[in-house]
């Protein structure tokens, strides 16, 4: 018989999870609700709203899929292509590679544009691929590669994929609420992200939210979509308020969970979080730099809340993560594909985002890397 | 900016979710752990070996599902079929013709054996549906129907699927950890369920497991699997404990919460449960027959967890349904369907098997319907 379940108590500085508020805790442990309670609909209204906020949107297909980042990423890109269509997947991280092994899946010809990990990809790269796919479904990129640390800038490219007639799809699994992401602004159709980064809610759930012409794409399909529980001709009339139509059961302690993470970013406000998020940055910065850690990434274009750092020469990375974690529980992330064993990253996403948390992390690699 | 979440306690008593035990509730609001942290990748060993024992099967292809079970669902339809293979797909509630639904968006070609709601499927309409395709990939059926209350017998229609020389593919959502279900036994190749009846976790995971033929069967596919997020292939490697690959972000607090209730259930035994809720089942219908309720379900079919009641004569189902949550705060569920405001769907599971609760309700329904 397996003993009663007592986690330790880790400080979260990986790619995510990421620290979660006592009140998220609080509202996630709240005795559960019928998912077809007139009360729990209004809550996933609320929920619907709050998204609309702190994505900048407007969005009416703004929704929150009922399963992590991975799953967004599927619903974005199972509901807009089709068999024979034909779409550009920029790759310049893990995630990239996933869109397109999706794109793949869902039978469209796939069209990679590639970036060397840790640099971002270029307006020219785009619009060279567009010389050679002239009218593409959609063009898709990660905002915040979590494998790489880059920060990839979108206003330009989201003209270029436009004037191509061609949809935007974001990844903005890791820079939602974390750094400037304006749907509206920028003219993005169709974007995802998860929980677990910068929001700071257990990881499970993927606000999702389409545009009025990625909308329009939908609904010109010519084949049902090939997953029906991401096929959002039903998904969107579970999200649809009082004429809500059974779909799923919708994880009802996740979305309080998220429900009271989204209240307090509102609460904080988004300015002041991007701004959060810079200043620890540099503050992380200040104290690893001269440590001898040494970033991936230029410094234009990283990503302020998740550091990919390259270990001081000679110290041995797997050790001293493994050390961290437990003499200190400290958890940071190794890398991930060809810089697995090479460098680390460092999150300091929503409530990990604190001074406090850097020093931690900074006092604890003085005693183990000394 | 919305108010801070203070949830209505609620009695559920529905088809799904049922009551929460707290220390399901207290292991959700544990702070988080990273889901490649050791002492997780353990947990989730152990949560393995939790599922195996109450699905009482030695299966090593076993795990859950980041997803609700309609994902569990589309999990073992989309592993197991691909274009141009042939299934058999029995109907007789709204979860076969969800199964039906799925087989199709997987290019298959869906031979459907249609029963009455409430009935169950008879061994001989499997025979029958043999003798028109006598070389399915895969026969599936609901073993509970959430949306009638019947108990689907599987023995003897697991003989003739297998001499058929095919899978058998089960959905068994509201009957896990609340009837007997017999993996190995009954020689079931592919079963999903739910966290959010009989085991009485939160909803958002779907316990899964796969016998050897059907291991064999996913090592023989010819085209990849269409969806990404729920490919065996690449999942089986997540759950895969010391050894195990990244693939997406696991829901670490709902992980936390099902340890714990798949905990509680082995604590009260496999055999209680079961006792339990036939008991409760019959005390139950003492309650309420008396008061002119009536059983949709011939007595030998019936699933004692979810009971499918037609109202006494001349009651207003959705009047008295909606006075029942808004004064006693208790909710059942509505028909489904055909059944749509003719009957009601009680559900007796997991934590809300109690005395108390039939109590509750029938108390509640005297002062209501007098």
């Amino acid at each position: 018989m397996p003993e009663k379940l007592t986690p330790t108590k880790r400080i979260l500085m990986g790619p995510g999870p990421s620290d979660v508020h006592p009140e998220v805790l609080k509202a996630m442990a709240s005795p559960l609700m019928g998912h077809l309670d007139p009360e729990f609909v209004q809550i996933m209204d609320k929920v619907k709203a709050m998204v609309q906020e702190t994505l900048l949107t407007k969005n009416q297909l703004t929704f929150v899929v009922s399963a992590p980042g991975s799953a967004g990423m599927e619903t974005c890109l199972v509901n807009l292509l089709e068999p024979g269509d034909e779409c550009i997947i920029c790759i310049n991280g893990v995630f990239g590679g996933r869109m397109a092994d999706i794109a793949e899946r869902c039978g469209a010809t796939v069209h990679k544009v590639n970036s060397e990990w840790g640099k971002v990809i270029e307006p020219s790269q785009i619009k060279s691929a567009l010389g050679k796919c002239p009218h593409p479904k959609l063009v898709a990129l990660v905002h915040a590669e979590t494998s790489t640390g880059a920060l990839q800038p979108l206003e330009e490219i989201s003209d270029i994929v436009h004037n191509a007639g061609a949809l935007l799809v974001v990844d903005a699994v890791t820079s939602y609420c974390g750094v400037p992401l304006k749907i509206d602004e920028w003219n993005i159709d169709a974007v995802y992200s998860g929980s677990q980064k910068c929001l700071s809610a257990p990881p499970g759930l993927s606000p999702v939210s389409f545009s009025n012409n990625a909308v329009k794409a939908l609904e010109s399909r010519k084949t049902k979509v090939q997953s029906w529980f991401l096929d959002l001709s039903l998904v969107k009339n579970y999200w649809s308020g009082g004429k809500r139509a059974y779909h799923h059961t919708a994880p009802v302690s996740a979305l309080f969970a998220l429900y009271e993470s989204l209240r307090l970013v509102l609460e904080e406000g988004l300015e002041k979080r991007w701004a959060r998020h810079r200043e620890v940055h540099q503050y992380l910065a200040n104290k690893l730099e001269p440590m001898g850690f040494r970033f991936l990434v230029e410094q234009k274009h990283r990503l302020p809340n998740l550091n990919t750092m390259f270990l001081p020469t000679g110290v041995d990375e797997a050790k001293i993560r493994s050390a961290l974690l437990q003499q200190y529980n400290i958890e940071v992330g190794g890398g991930l594909g060809d810089f697995a064993g090479k460098l680390w990253r460092i999150g300091i996403m929503g409530e990990s985002c604190t001074h406090n948390h850097v020093n931690m992390l900074a006092g604890a690699l003085e005693e183990l890397i000394r």
